[in-house]
């Protein structure tokens, strides 16, 4: 359950501007404030079934946007290709060959 | 017009995912195949009217894509930094620090 809360705050993060107004309010009580089902019920004057169907409807809303534009998974590997970097600019000679590979990745991702 | 074509040409990349496939064969015919109004009606049968009007409705889609995930102008950024990376990447002695300020700002546009 932690690992879908943090997978649906990352992909409301990217997509969350392609939401009603409506399903953006629910989405940020429920994931990112730790409202329950019904203290959102409660906030909206709706049953508690409504918000729950809302949330599940866009939580599979957000998962199409991630089949069809990858946002979260190119911003996994592009974090990881930077990580590396980093690593490597830490190091008193880092190796050009290596950097110059990092940087060819990243640009691929785009 | 010239500008406007390459600039279709990068917003159908980035978010024809998000079109129906008749927008995604207008769009691709007349912008990437550069076939006119015209061919497209005689190709589908449609008026040219209709042909016209879809396109009209899907660049004002990709235009409203882009205004809410900004994919095309942070690809545009990444593609500056990576090439200015890859530029000190070339000289004898690159500076680690304007490497890191460089990778440091491509992570923050994710």
């Amino acid at each position: 359950m932690l690992e879908k809360t943090t997978r649906m705050n990352y992909l409301y993060d990217f997509y969350y501007s392609l939401l009603t107004p409506k399903q953006q309010s629910y989405m940020s009580l429920y994931y990112l404030d730790d409202y329950s089902l019904g203290e959102i019920a409660e906030e909206y004057d709706v049953s508690r079934q409504a918000v729950y169907d809302n949330i599940k409807r866009t939580e599979a809303m957000l998962e199409e946007y991630e089949e069809k534009l990858l946002l979260f998974q190119k911003f996994q590997e592009r974090s990881r290709l930077i990580r590396h970097v980093k690593e490597l600019l830490k190091e008193e000679h880092p190796s050009k060959q290596e950097m110059l590979e990092m940087v060819t990745e990243l640009e691929k991702l785009d």
